[in-house]
């Protein structure tokens, strides 16, 4: 474990064992089949990342309730929700290095499990009776669904660019850590000036993640991961790191490169010199660029606030979203 | 069409045109393709039975404003949404004589629209304020997963009681009827005596409603009910007709009957000849008795309302429930 993810941990410990506890509180499913296949998504070895940044956020707004432990559950179970849908539709075999929900319990209960999950989300933030926060957790999910469906609709599209390769990690990722960040401080009734600057830092640590996760697919190995090295590609996901190459490579390696991403059976050796022409074209620095200007962002969102520990904390994260291996 | 349907049309014929155009305004997804998913289950000859309860509810409260036509929609795309799903887990081919959306667009893309339409019911909503109402919707989306998951698990069990069954359908059906009903007199800020009334005819309602859908399985063909006959059965789903039969039927018979129904490849004679064991032992008789006994008792549950159009209109509907033929 890097020292940068020691020392957060350190520092938020009490928070996640709290949410934690939450989580187990509020699932209250009726049935015994609901609670094992949500268990198995939910308690599984998340970062809690989502979570633990409503609870950091509220803090920087020096908010004294109870609700932001509520709220911070609601994402986690709107996450594990588009988890469950996410691994269906990729297909996927393993997350986090176990068997993904519907290879053990099939794609029917999978999919009702997903429902459930949104909608308890939905019904724990309508329980604290804050119209405001209600409408970001239900927005956040017409905006993750439609970015899934973006993706989707432009799987294996080597004309993908990087304005509409934003525009769907944008949706699919940033708007949950943005909303996560706005809830908090519309809980705490904090100023307008800061409630956009907890946002912005939301939005640009959301980004910075996603790019990061999508770097993370071309230069960890299948261990690491927890699941199969270059799954994004199979799945026919062109992200960022291939976006930049493609963009930048000659005709002949475009083409070698259009040829393997064609075929979802891709060997390791064909991955392998994906990989280096990845690398050769600066596709690979390319995205940790990108990634690292808008960890930059993130942080000089959080210029108006004073220091303090919560403040350290928010800036470790978001560093420690460019040290992730998985 | 049959005299009641005729009369009921007649008189909510504004009803239905506001929602329709209500149901076109909210829906403003961010891609195209997502309408045209929608728009695939949500314009596609659905009777609006559940908007139009809220509507008439409503009236029924002498409710003034327009949050009734908001919720109704709510409630419409909340049950297209269960729609995709379900024709999904159920692998359906056909729903009100087109192909299903998933036939069309593929598992993924109908999976993401109807999470997008879950949000869209929540979002709509939330955009009232109105949080008793909110929490409905929320509520009704929980219990229908959990519905769905419960019949699901008991997928071919021929085990299932009439007690279990009648679980089930409260859930994946009756709640959102309840739930319409409901709504609207929290809406009207009606009095506790109304709201559990207008509840009660809800969910009786509702129960009647897929009691009744359950026999027409066995008594409609393929060209009225735009499905395939016999779907339930092939699907593994026991449903109240067929579990009255098997409590009834002797040893040889009931042996008989689970020996095609364990097949979900069963010919249209060993169809034919369930169906005529179902009418030997009465499963049909006794499915029409209990859905007339929920219909009468979602009338009483009127009977504190003083006589008008609206309340006409109310018992028709529950008699209409009874009349369908798909």
């Amino acid at each position: 474990m890097s020292d940068l993810k020691t020392r957060i941990l350190g520092l938020v410990a009490d928070d996640l064992a709290a949410i934690e506890a939450e989580l187990e509180l509020h699932l209250n499913p009726h049935l015994d089949l609901v609670r094992q296949v949500a268990g198995h998504i939910l308690f599984s070895g998340g970062k809690r990342l989502r979570p633990l940044l409503l609870v950091l956020a509220a803090r920087m707004c020096d908010y004294q309730g109870s609700y932001d432990k509520t709220f911070s559950i609601s994402l986690e179970y709107l996450h594990a929700a588009t988890l469950l849908h996410d691994d269906l539709i990729d297909e996927a075999d393993l997350r986090r290095g176990r068997p993904v929900a519907h290879s053990i319990w099939g794609n029917a209960t999978t999919i009702l499990v997903g429902d459930f999950l949104l909608a308890r989300a939905l019904t724990i933030a309508a329980g604290t009776g804050k119209i405001e926060i209600i409408k970001v957790v239900s927005g956040i999910t017409e905006n993750m669904s439609q970015g899934e469906i973006h993706q989707l609709s432009r799987k294996g599209d080597l004309a993908l660019n990087e304005t509409e390769y934003r525009e769907v990690i944008w949706r699919k990722t940033a708007v949950l850590f943005e909303g996560a960040c706005r809830s908090a401080a519309l809980l705490a009734g904090a100023s307008e000036d800061r409630i956009e600057a907890l946002s912005r830092y939301g939005a640009n640590l959301g980004i910075a993640f996603q790019m990061a996760d999508d770097l993370i697919d071309y230069i960890s190995d299948t261990r690491d991961l927890g699941k199969k090295a270059g799954a994004d590609l199979r799945e026919g996901k062109l992200t960022l790191p291939v976006i930049a190459a493609l963009e930048m490579a000659n005709r002949q390696d475009r083409n070698r490169m259009a040829a393997i991403i064609a075929n979802p059976q891709f060997t390791e050796n064909e991955f392998n010199e994906l990989k280096a022409l990845l690398e050769q074209y600066g596709g690979l620095a390319y995205t940790r660029e990108k990634a690292q200007e808008h960890v930059q962002l993130a942080k000089d969102a959080l210029a108006h606030f004073k220091p303090s520990e919560t403040t350290d904390i928010l800036y470790d994260l978001a560093d420690f979203t460019l040290q992730r291996r998985a």
